[in-house]
């Protein structure tokens, strides 16, 4: 299939989706969340806006190095030239041109009250300013979009100027002309009238942009497509300003599964439910458990009185088969598709587990409990390895024993705090008692038990602890929570994810640092 | 208006939305749910299940007792009667029909699979099922609406059955017969499609009820809406099982702010915000930031660029005036936060910058600075609000000196860890040396010094420490990133957001701790 072609998927979490409120993401979170978006298989990421923010600059810069996707062209966002400049003098025309990507979708005011009012500029030096653009980027060999902001609303005002705006963007040579409804505030007839009629008129190919301020994001892209638009835009979990845009995933699961049309490499959509969620990881926006398709309650039923028809045809209570987005019916869970994906998942990490029926059982029995107090395998792949050795081998590996741990934190006036960690343990017949410093209690304690399990396994010299996550579960109970600790640890070759979860946050963290040293430990004596 | 007469608006958070994962109501929740439903002015409140369910049976006499509803009628849900039993004999029969409620929605099947599996009878037998048991309860004085369940999926399944049992309710004297997309697969242009059928075949008066699995319950009520039907079913903030309701707040709103239909009591629309938190405050789920109208997000504008024209004509950036659902337009401040939107968060707190460039300027640039340093303002308004004062009025607001404090965490074997924090101050005067303990040294340290601080201000004791947000910025170095906090503190009648930011995650969440503090406490002195 064409990916780039006859049906645009076009992903803007990293740009439209970072607005919103509480969401920042590092180049790291970014070149993370893109790896995400290509496995899958968008047909474009908009990366962010070179040139006007140092971090998107930066983002396409390592991008270009240390990106390499197979499925999707990253895309740079930015506005059209400065009204009264040459496209060629503008210095943030020239850090599109200048970013690396083949596609450069252009912002450009399409309501006339916006032209005066934020560009304070006429509508004639408007549609030159698009045109100019346009012409520039193209002439420099890259693919352009328009992003017509404010788009239905300007219709609405002058219908005339906006069409002009459109037809402009089209006879310089943009790919496509995506309608936004930049405030969110349309419903799916309209939508569907708008686009009908840019279609007849313009003759442009007609892409659509939708946010969900009427809790109708969905169902507008859907109209938008039925009209003729042929490029939906959207986001990872519905993220963006204000109420968020279209959710990308219920979109593409919407026009795949229910109206018949591929629009994403075969097979990609089942791996849905698993990237939304590792990029809620990134993100650290809690994922919403309702959240269409991919929620974790979604396919969640509450056992009464139709179980047992349940099971004689589970469609009859379910809208759609949830593999098909990688999710699960929660009433069955533990027969059917848990099994299949610990297997699965047991493959992947080199254990064939399709002969012993019990240790699956067991496995899944154990990961479900696991996960019922907190913990999540989804990104802790080490834990889990840990996990199934225990289970296949009879015993967890373990090459040292805890005796006890301490961690003070403290200030004095005019001080910065410092953390001060002492750790006693065995390790090789050997009784350690070791302090160490850092620069919060986990830092502390991470350089105590390296500093002892050092002495005994040379190779944790080489070992670097590189990310550090908090989730506070159980929201609404500052004091109860449950706190959930993902720490990622390297050998400078590789890294590796672990898990820990406890009431206190230094005991996750805990417990996270101790499966993070003995996975590598492992791993080195092997 | 006659609110039960010419559209229905129909809550049934009570019945159905309680069926959400996790939320449990008692018989107190569910009566100040209902005032507040009564509140919003929704002409129908789905109770529960009396007979089926002995908290809804206590419900239902309690209710009949204890609520005063000026614009709502009760409605009791149940089932058809079973088969092969007079309704006269049915005992869950005789109890809707003793529940007090005038009002009864009887659940019938519409699926011909479902007739066979679920209920294990004949087709005609569950056609007799509705006559009798709508004849029954309406020769008892009771007005009787059909939700006719799982009927999108019956009517693809065998169209004239589905028409049937409409048909045969509507003959028996139900008022409404609700179309059911139980399942929630539907998309906009199928239910349009079908509501047209019905209406055209049947001459019934036609409801909707649905659920939010495609994304689409919304558009999907609102095209039923303009098919013709005039009773909407629906829950406040979308609970329910799965995916969730439709989000009766949004149906509402788009009917009357987009739509001019008005379908609740002048001028009661405004309360819906307010009302949707409320109910949020008795389920304890906690609220949706993103949720259309009334989400605390739902007009809130990154202002950068355009905050100079936002401040000429809010209209063009936002698709509707947020005072119409009770809401409120906020402005986040960023580190693309212009002067402008600095002078227009100063008004939205009560300053009025306007006449004083240089403090405008002063405060803009310790803004960007503190952002440099990974301080975020957008989600911290009490720690904003602070450094305004500070600014505007030459020093910080300040209750208390701190002296030092420390925080130990610590394990033995087989023991949980346990954290007890000692902190030293001064306040009014007096020194005070406290320690406190907690499930982590966050808890233990804010134990502590609200102990110490509570002896110089009493009220300190009404606060508690609601949310704790970590974030780590600067992946990719473990040891010196910076870690950003974030705490929301609530008096019991509102809530505010501090931040904190450090190298060690314990004195960036004490600076969020003591931001938090005397935030409330300047806001009781006052």
């Amino acid at each position: 299939m064409d990916l780039q072609g006859s049906f645009h998927v076009y992903d803007t979490t990293l740009r439209d989706g970072a607005q919103q409120e509480g969401l920042n993401l590092s180049v790291a979170d970014k070149l993370t969340i893109a790896r995400q978006l290509d496995g899958l298989g968008v047909g474009y990421i908009e990366g962010g806006w070179p040139g006007a923010n140092p971090k998107d600059t930066e983002f396409f810069r390592r991008a270009a190095q240390e990106l390499d996707l197979r499925h999707a062209r990253l895309a740079a966002f930015g506005a059209t030239r400065r009204a009264g400049v040459a496209a060629a003098d503008d210095p943030l025309i020239a850090a599109l041109r200048d970013s690396g990507a083949s596609v450069v979708t252009l912002v450009a005011k399409s309501h006339e009250r916006h032209v005066e009012l934020a560009l304070r500029t006429t509508l004639e030096e408007n549609l030159a300013m698009v045109r100019d653009t346009i012409t520039h980027l193209r002439d420099s060999g890259q693919t352009v979009f328009l992003d017509a902001e404010h788009f239905f609303d300007g219709y609405r005002s002058n219908r005339a100027y906006a069409l002009e705006v459109l037809r402009t963007a089209a006879e310089a040579g943009a790919e496509v002309v995506a309608l936004c409804d930049t405030n969110g505030g349309m419903l799916p007839d309209w939508v569907s009238d708008v686009v009908h009629d840019v279609i007849e008129t313009t003759g442009a190919r007609v892409g659509i942009h939708c946010h969900n301020d009427t809790g109708c994001a969905v169902a507008n892209t859907l109209a938008a497509v039925d009209a003729g638009a042929t490029h939906v835009q959207g986001t990872i979990n519905g993220y963006g300003e204000r109420t968020g845009n279209a959710d990308l995933v219920s979109v593409v699961a919407n026009l795949e599964l229910k109206l018949d049309r591929q629009v994403l490499p075969a097979g990609l959509l089942s791996e849905a439910t698993r990237i939304a969620h590792a990029v809620a990881e990134v993100t650290n926006v809690p994922p919403a458990s309702r959240q269409p398709y991919v929620g974790t309650s979604a396919f969640a039923h509450k056992a009464g009185l139709h179980a047992s028809a349940i099971k004689v045809d589970p469609n009859l209570y379910q809208h759609m088969d949830p593999i098909g987005v990688g999710n699960d019916m929660r009433l069955l869970v533990s027969d059917m598709a848990g099994r299949a994906s610990i297997e699965l998942k047991g493959r992947e990490l080199g254990f064939d587990l399709s002969g012993d029926r019990e240790l699956v059982t067991r496995v899944t029995d154990r990961v479900k409990e696991l996960e019922q107090r907190g913990y999540t395998f989804e990104a802790a792949d080490a834990s889990f390895e840990l996990l199934l050795v225990e289970e296949v081998e009879g015993r967890r590996p373990s090459y040292f024993d805890i005796e006890s741990w301490r961690v003070i934190t403290e200030t004095s006036p005019a001080a910065e705090a410092v953390s001060e960690a002492t750790v006693k343990l065995r390790a090789e017949g050997v009784r350690y008692v070791v302090t160490g410093e850092g620069n919060g209690p986990v830092n502390a304690l991470d350089a105590a038990l390296r500093t002892a399990i050092g002495q005994a396994f040379p190779e944790v010299a080489k070992f670097e602890l590189i990310d550090y996550k908090v989730r506070i579960l159980d929201q609404g109970h500052g004091t109860d929570a449950i706190t959930r600790v993902l720490i990622e640890t390297t050998d400078g070759e590789s890294s590796w994810v672990t898990v820990g979860v406890g009431h206190n946050v230094i005991e996750a963290s805990w417990g996270a640092l101790v499966d993070g040293l003995t996975f590598g430990l492992r791993r080195h004596q092997r």
